[in-house]
């Protein structure tokens, strides 16, 4: 009897750290750096139309697929993208390696800083830097000099790592899913094996939740040990009519809320939300100079025009970041 | 008092449940399709080993990786692929609309079932078919074909509905490696996309862990609704050497074990078992040409040769289907 006894207060107090938690979970806010708002709203509705059961918009757990794309939805993406930055200050750090590259564009270009005239190499350039600096290794190699680059690389602004320079608002979403049986993926433009090093870590999201662009690779028996290597050729590009492309070769499902930032994600966004069934589009839109940029229908990078105007017709939720996020970065880093 | 009563009641009842069900499951055998043997060991010592906190071996849950080959692994291969049996029987079904194909091969060989014309036609002629069966449609069209098709189609001698001819130790495998935290995959030469209407249901694998072989896809806008149609373009064939490259873009992590049946399988396994920590290699060997098939070395589908001379030095796991499975197919239909 006093092992049942035991038994029951251990349960008792069980029952009762249930009853705390799920009532402390009820009153607190899971999107505390949310303002009140349309677009908050918008959030918590779709949220709680689809997970409640007996709603005539319930959806399976299996079935809550939501995608995110990465630059400037989820981390900074100006003055540009960081994949970008990490090819320039990886072509200076391989510099030293290849002496041709101080009379060679684009790579002579990117020695001496001259922006202008690596703009004036247009794609082709870039693609040639992205190239000389993304393949020619293993896929370990090259994952472990992303992290290693990650590690020490600054945001040339806003003096951050990378890593921390991720909207807080959109932390609180992703978890906020997550708690609500959603799976949540990245879909990127970006390349795969650039964010998989250091998704989990960052934002919760597993190797094999992240859909991006891709270079071929290769299988090698390098010494007898098995290894890929990494092609300077593309395979598949993961923006705008690819996005949907990509959710459907690497997920299989169509997702029930895409998120995104710019018209590299309106195919996405389409895709998602012309589904039948409850649905859920959700723009950031870059409106605060002070806290992080303000850009939008003229920029050069994750410019914001075609989905900002089918955004109202489709039923699209706009985010102000002035208005409706109290925080944009992690408070304590 | 009354309700604290009631209350302390129901969790008794609640605890006692839990103290049986996991009484029952641990003297419950979770492979009870598999002989005792060496096969199941080492399964079984593997799987103890990497779970087991504090164990030299143990891995974390994120890294528990499994991926499984499906033609002849998990499903019957033999006397042709399943697929090829769709793309055969889709021929005909489609012929009505193709008078052409009545005297142009290698439709005409399918029509008149002359299997040696179309097999003196090489890849080139299946390719052929599988694109003129394969395409041309949305993948929502794709997706209900398949599923249409295989609720009629019959296994040539077994004479049962194709997802029936699965093996059920492979099923209680795929269960077991679940339930201590895996995640498992599938990855087959096999076409993504006539795999995922059905790998739930019948595996238990979704749709965004199945890894295959893909035809490219293309973003399209079809009276105003967002459709992804299928194009007749190989994009990507996962197969041989093709499987490390699709595991690295589709999961981007390395698997910790690895399930084959062919020579198919070979550079998966090397790819898996080579990685450092404890890893786990199998192959099943049909030698049970009474209830399956019996095929190794001079097999034209499935082809066991290289791999089964790889594994010995390897430590690979080599079941035999006669000896080491008490039951080949699900026992109640």
């Amino acid at each position: 009897m006093r092992k049942a006894a035991f038994v029951m207060r251990l349960l008792a107090g069980f029952f009762g750290a249930l009853i705390l938690t799920s009532g402390a979970s009820a009153l607190d806010d899971p999107l505390p750096s949310w303002n009140a708002g349309a677009a908050k709203t918008a959030i918590v509705d779709f949220v709680t139309a689809v997970t409640t059961a007996g709603s005539p918009d319930f959806v399976p757990p299996a079935d809550r697929i939501a995608t995110f794309d990465n630059d400037g939805t989820l981390w900074v993406e100006q003055p540009f993208y960081t994949q970008l930055a990490f090819a320039l200050e990886r072509v200076k750090a391989l510099a030293p390696q290849h002496p041709e590259w101080t009379t060679t564009q684009p790579f002579k270009a990117v020695l001496e800083d001259d922006l202008k005239t690596l703009a004036a190499g247009g794609e082709k350039g870039l693609v040639e830097l992205v190239m000389a600096t993304h393949a020619g290794m293993t896929t370990d190699e090259f994952a472990a000099i992303v992290t290693d680059w990650l590690k020490t690389a600054r945001h040339p602004r806003l003096k951050q790592p990378y890593t921390k320079l991720i909207y807080q608002p959109m932390l609180e979403l992703l978890a906020y899913l997550r708690a609500n049986g959603f799976k949540t993926f990245i879909v990127s433009g970006g390349g795969v094996e650039f964010m998989r090093p250091w998704t989990e870590s960052v934002y919760g999201v597993p190797p094999e939740q992240v859909v991006g662009s891709t270079i071929k690779t290769e299988f090698e028996l390098r010494d007898g040990k098995p290894v890929l290597m990494r092609l300077p050729q593309i395979d598949f590009i993961d923006d705008k009519t690819g996005k949907p492309v990509g959710i459907n070769k690497f997920i299989g499902r169509q997702p029930i809320a895409a998120f995104g930032n710019s018209d590299g994600d309106l195919q996405m966004l389409q895709w998602t939300t012309s589904a039948p069934g409850r649905r859920f589009g959700l723009i950031v839109r870059h409106d605060d100079a002070e806290r992080e940029y303000a850009y939008d229908r003229d920029s050069h990078i994750g410019r914001l025009d075609k989905a900002l105007d089918a955004a109202p017709a489709a039923g699209w939720t706009v985010v102000s970041m002035k208005r409706d996020w109290n925080a944009v970065f992690p408070r304590e880093k």
